[in-house]
């Protein structure tokens, strides 16, 4: 029985465990990447496990997110991650360099290594081949000091693409197909491997927009053969010497197939609030638009900007719109600065953004009240614009381009010159790494330098035995980390400082939750199905620990947020009995008992010694977690380990 | 005896009054400009005034300030701003076309013309040879209405630049000896008038940058003649027909004389924490930089930006250096991007922010903590740049752009090689306006609109004849209207919301002040010396005005601030002895009796019901606002005078 392409670099990779599909394995992480708004908490704890220099092939710390700078936080940050990525042996990539995943395409990625990155978009280098996973940032500082990374054996969908995109049809309207088809909740567990006679009409870029956007889908990743043209690619960036030819055997079973017939797809939006709530641009068309934005991980490359500057070229952006765009790197602007495509779009009317996700995560650009936007980005959940009433669409850079124009929503495939659309993929890109700062030689000295805003992470104990805690808040079904840890332009350059943002966490369920948590010394939360979904932020774990949360009592969890609860200490319980759920109130002391027995058996009776009731509840971890949650969390674990 | 340029602009546009030195007189304005921190509330109080149509030649509103849009504040104010103009006959400049001081030289400045704007660096047009003066919104306001704008009839000083710039010395240097030479208070009721043989050697942007740091000494304006050099300029932007020559009579007579011996200028710094605190580059050199900006309406012109370019041309920042640069204006970016510049810029690893004030405001870009910050800018006050503890230095592009290669503060006049810096004024520059929006045909329906964060601005009373209010707060001297209303990344998008603001209000005095005024029904505010020094921001005087502030007795007051008081309806009040100052306390209850005589007056009794004593003020008023202050304001006059 022949491999998959995912099947071929875990059987490359695999540390622990067996590919047996739904069981635990350990896979060895050959590169990984950290942003900025995760990544100075992951090297916090990166230094924390005393590892003078990071055994990876290569790690990279970028700086993308927090680039407004409107205090001296956003700087602190940076200075810290370049010195502290100086003195470890990481690479960092300067502020204006560019985005992480658009950066890693172009300089870093390679066919059939592993990936593993703290922002959520980390797939896209699967559009090189590379196995490329999103995690938390411990999850990362563990792979950097050479630990495994764990995952559930993926399934593994076959997306068989048939034909060829029709001119005015993105690769962008390939993952809005996948995405129409699957839903937001289609991929857990799952990785979407693309193949067929589509794949190879399609260059690295378009197959990096559609493996970027799986992470919508909720999938472990998404990747693409490494073909001729990732060849080509991987050679006009100056380094074919990272080529290796990868595809899926021809007697690869898949657990899933899926084909898109790319002939008769149309141009796509994802229309508000989901990524999956998809329509034909036909059905959209005429609707009037305050604002589009060119840009994100998702459609930043050197081809995307090209289409639009010459979809732009001599015409004039509607007096209604204001047109934002923000090239993916340096690279990409460099290149368009050079050959006259940033001219052209700064000549009709385009503001142009600095290289970095800017409006993508809310820092900057936030639409008029009501205001309808069209983004080429991948996320479009309602206020993460930072205007909590725009309607954002999520829309192929020739659909922004054209509309742009007219005002309103505008079908590519009707009003553009298809020859304006046939653009290849040079034959040289502009190579000049100047951006990125390679990190000292061994053993030199490097001083760490910590701004005001950068706080140690909260340190946590050896699990006690005995526990008696008040149950501080009791929420509703999916309950998000968004939630949890809200992220916007005015907390995100907090990143680096629990202390400031537990001010915050859970506020927007109830926004006594953090007073009421110092109040009682910490305690327990309550909380219905699919606690914890969405993005992987671990700061979502690490304010409730801060706030001496002991235990989060949950009908289910989200399967990330549930390791990060465990990494840093706290116990993911889950209602044996779902009716529990309603016998307990606000400020009820909980008492546990034997605690330690009862992680290792995985489950544990609580008392409710207000109501002087009981209730059962699982302890939900894998075996390898148990370790883990008993020593206080997984820096502790590997303390202990050494 | 002839006249000054000053005088023969002042003479053509005299409404009321005589010129004569310290005098108030009434000038006729021919054009404004708003920019968006300042216009929507200028533009509110336009609407009050109920006149359907500017009676300016040109008025254009610009947005250049709240560009960041990290809410949907923002784009709001972009909206009201855009539509409001649109109906009222005003051209608006969408986000992204520039700054409105470059956009003004570039395309709408003429010599000769009078120029009011709501922004305190109005007088960079003086470059044109155009009368450019800065006001608060409402006087704004006021002459878009077709009424005068009143000043003191200035002092002029004749500036004489002789001799020409070495190379590596730039205009920046010529302003700042000449702000080391008068500090920034020595240019109050006076205008600086250039002239001499350096002034055919200085091309009009760098003109520009002259005048418009002017506004640093606390002058009226600054301007330069009108010559070959202008004519040339103005062909170049394709408007040669508004050409009109203009230079001082031979026998025109000064009050006061300056030479600057330009061949024996260096380059120069001002060091922090004001632009008068003027070093030597010389005395600088070596000094370690952390930032580096290159930008502002100071030095964001093609020229700046070209000898930028030809600096870093294939060179790199250095490693510890963030190099941002925001072009000043749309024309500007889009020639830098068509003739390769940028390029260079950008392949030596600046990074390129949008057209607009950016970082000179701290609108994004903050140091890092006790960071070493080069900028181009115009000052460098303690904290404006949005780190408290960060040291700004005050530089020409040439110091800037050298300094970053080599990530210290570096010599132009030693380091760069002249040829680089030869750069000539294009002989055609690229006009493309399609970012400005011609208003509507007088009589179209234009429907405003209006977002939730645009408040009304607060009515005013006539003046009470009694008042019985408690004394709210007793500051010291020298208070700024950054202390009265403070201006950030944080309060700046909320510029239309009155009511937000006033929470902050007198807070970097004393943080209960809003709520004591709330809680008392308003009150009155004791101040020491120069009271309201700094920026001619109306909202000191609008988030008082909210709060109930009555009067504000004072050992005096700064210039705009006190106008703004009165065209606010708030009584200015001198102690006549100003021990009494010292008998006050916090609480106070404080009475006026027969207040619409003493205003008449100018002179009045304040009881101090709680001490039990009695103090003499003056009403420190001019005739003309005698009424206006009755009236509860200028804009309740303006109302009563139709």
């Amino acid at each position: 029985m022949g491999y998959t392409i995912t099947e071929k670099i875990i059987k490359e990779h695999l540390a622990i465990g067996e590919m047996v599909r739904g069981t635990e394995i350990g896979i060895t992480i050959d590169q990984t990447l950290t942003q900025d708004s995760t990544g100075t908490m992951a090297y916090l704890q990166f230094e924390a496990m005393e590892v003078p220099r990071v055994k990876t092939k290569r790690s990279v710390a970028y700086i993308d997110h927090n680039m407004l700078q409107t205090g001296p936080e956003n700087m602190d940050d940076h200075r810290y991650i370049q010195t502290v990525a100086k003195k470890h042996g990481i690479y960092y990539s300067k502020p204006g360099n560019g985005i992480c995943h658009q950066v890693t395409v172009e300089r870093f990625g390679v066919p059939g290594q592993t990936l593993l990155g703290s922002d959520s978009h980390t797939p896209t280098a699967g559009g090189l081949g590379m196995l490329a996973i999103g995690a938390g940032g411990l999850d990362v500082a563990v792979a950097m000091a050479g630990g495994p990374y764990y995952i559930t054996m993926p399934e593994i969908v076959k997306v068989e693409l048939a034909g060829k995109l029709q001119p005015g049809v993105a690769s962008k309207d390939i993952i809005l197909e996948v995405l129409k088809r699957c839903t937001v909740k289609g991929g857990v567990n799952r990785v979407f491997e693309y193949v067929g006679e589509g794949v190879s009409s399609l260059t690295v870029p378009e197959r990096a927009t559609v493996t970027n956007m799986g992470a919508e889908l909720g999938a472990t990743t998404s990747i693409f053969p490494s073909d001729d043209i990732t060849k080509a690619f991987l050679t006009a960036q100056e380094r074919g010497e990272d080529f290796v030819p990868l595809e899926a055997d021809e007697d690869a079973v898949y657990d899933l197939e899926i084909i898109v017939d790319l002939n008769a797809l149309n141009a796509l939006a994802a229309c508000p609030h989901s990524p999956d709530n998809v329509k034909t641009i036909v059905e959209l068309e005429g609707t009037k638009v305050d604002q589009i934005a060119i840009g994100s991980c998702t459609n930043s490359s050197y081809l995307d900007l090209m289409k639009a500057a010459n979809i732009l070229e001599g015409k004039t952006v509607s007096e209604n719109v204001s047109l934002v765009i923000a090239p993916g790197s340096k690279q990409v602007l460099n290149m368009l600065a050079e050959n006259g495509a940033l001219a052209k779009l700064i000549d009709a009317g385009a503001r142009i953004l600095e290289c970095g996700c800017g409006p993508c995560i809310g820092m900057g650009q936030s639409p008029n009240t009501s205001g309808v936007s069209l983004r080429t980005f991948n996320r479009n959940f309602k206020g993460r614009s930072g205007t909590v009433d725009a309607d954002v669409y999520i829309v192929s850079p020739e659909t922004a381009a054209v509309s742009a124009i007219t005002g309103v929503i505008t079908n590519p495939v009707t009003t553009i010159d298809p020859a304006l659309l046939d653009i290849a993929i040079p034959e040289v890109f502009k190579v000049n790494d100047n951006m990125i700062v390679e990190p000292a030689p061994e053993g030199t000295q490097v001083d760490i330098v910590k701004g005001p805003n950068i706080k140690p992470f909260p340190e946590t104990v050896k699990l006690q035995d005995a526990i008696a805690k008040k149950v501080l808040i009791i929420v509703e079904d999916n309950i998000t980390t968004d939630h949890i840890m809200p992220s916007n332009a005015k907390l995100l350059p907090y990143r680096s400082n629990i202390p400031y943002l537990s001010d915050y966490c859970l506020t927007p369920c109830d926004v006594d939750f953090p007073q009421r948590a110092k109040d009682n010394g910490g305690g327990i939360i309550i909380a219905g199905h699919n606690y914890g979904q969405g993005s992987s932020r671990e700061h979502a774990a690490l304010a409730p620990l801060y706030l001496g949360i002991k235990a989060v009592v949950a009908k289910s969890f989200a399967r990330i947020h549930k390791n990060n609860l465990i990494n840093n200490g706290i116990l993911p319980l889950v209602f044996k009995n779902e009716a529990d759920y309603d016998t307990l109130e606000l400020l009820d002391e909980l008492t546990m008992e034997q605690v330690l027995d009862g992680v290792t058996k995985k489950e544990m009776t609580l008392h409710n010694a207000t109501k002087g009731t009981f209730f059962d509840v699982i302890v939900d971890i894998t075996d390898r977690q148990i370790d883990i949650i008993k020593a206080g969390g997984l820096i502790n674990f590997m303390k202990m380990d050494r």
